[in-house]
């Protein structure tokens, strides 16, 4: 089956963003993080309205806002009006029964964009199988939160980490089988 | 001069203790965090009033409400009024300037406990010098959170890390020399 992959780089203080959006704290020091080898593994994006539209203002090559990202996209929203791209899409419907069916079909990993609500409902539906971050050393102070507020715990397993010589830390971690949400 | 040390555990997402102030969720399971190496190098702590509180229903030895928790500590509180423990003294006076003067004495370094808002005054005021923390592989949820939000970022260096089997990371970074804060 596919899985569901939240990939990220946050602050220590676990924000992925700015207030306004910007990542300009990211290191871009040309250090190797994986991301070639995550992008290989993955096919297919899927991400909430706030994070398409801040993705959207930061990639240059979607300056006519319409974009799918060079793969198969999906935008959660209930309300979104807008113009996508070839092979972008927007889902109204239940998050996380949407996304149980896609993983069921033939493909390569998912991408889960970004945090926030759409995050918080697939955590809680249980459909997202793995959480890497690129934790760099600094505290932005404020900012778009990475974890959304939970009603219950989710216990995790480290399955790799690696300590680059700029002082990010990689980690990635499973998330164990749970019990069924209660709501 | 000493150095003031923040020392905590905490999950993936910045907690530092259940609602509650329950910390029933750390790994319990005899792996060497480094607890001993790092008592061995302080000799005062640091705390604020509810991080004080919550350490005084958990510590069993201090039932009595009345502990120092084994060596000179000072509280921070514009508003308790409690019998201490010997070497215990309540600190009402602006927090910045008494760690300042602090850090000046003969000994050994400072042990900042507990975050929130004592950790976001000596923060802002550049008094704190190293940042350790012992991230368990969990989602708690929700809790007491471990950062405050601050109106700057702060840079880190990381100085240290050691990857536990049983999934903790534990990090140490140095907090680089800051601008003086301007209010």
């Amino acid at each position: 089956m596919r899985k569901v992959k939240y990939f990220v780089a946050n602050s220590l203080d676990n924000y992925i963003a700015r207030k306004n959006g910007a990542v300009d704290w990211l290191f871009m020091d040309g250090t190797d993080y994986g991301m070639g080898d995550f992008f290989k593994s993955i096919d297919t994006i899927l991400l909430g309205r706030k994070t398409y539209e801040i993705a959207l203002r930061q990639n240059p090559r979607s300056r006519n806002s319409k974009s799918n990202f060079g793969m198969k996209s999906y935008i959660f929203s209930r309300t979104l009006k807008l113009s996508l791209g070839d092979g972008a899409q927007v889902i109204s419907q239940n998050a996380g029964a949407f996304v149980r069916s896609l993983k069921m079909e033939e493909g390569k990993d998912i991408w889960l964009m970004g945090g926030g609500e759409l995050m918080k409902s697939l955590l809680l539906e249980n459909v997202v199988d793995e959480i890497s971050l690129n934790i760099h050393p600094l505290l932005l102070g404020s900012g778009v939160f990475l974890f959304p507020e939970l009603d219950k715990q989710i216990d995790l397993e480290l399955i790799n980490s690696n300590i680059h010589k700029n002082g990010c830390i990689q980690v990635t971690y499973r998330i164990k089988d749970q019990a069924p949400h209660q709501k």
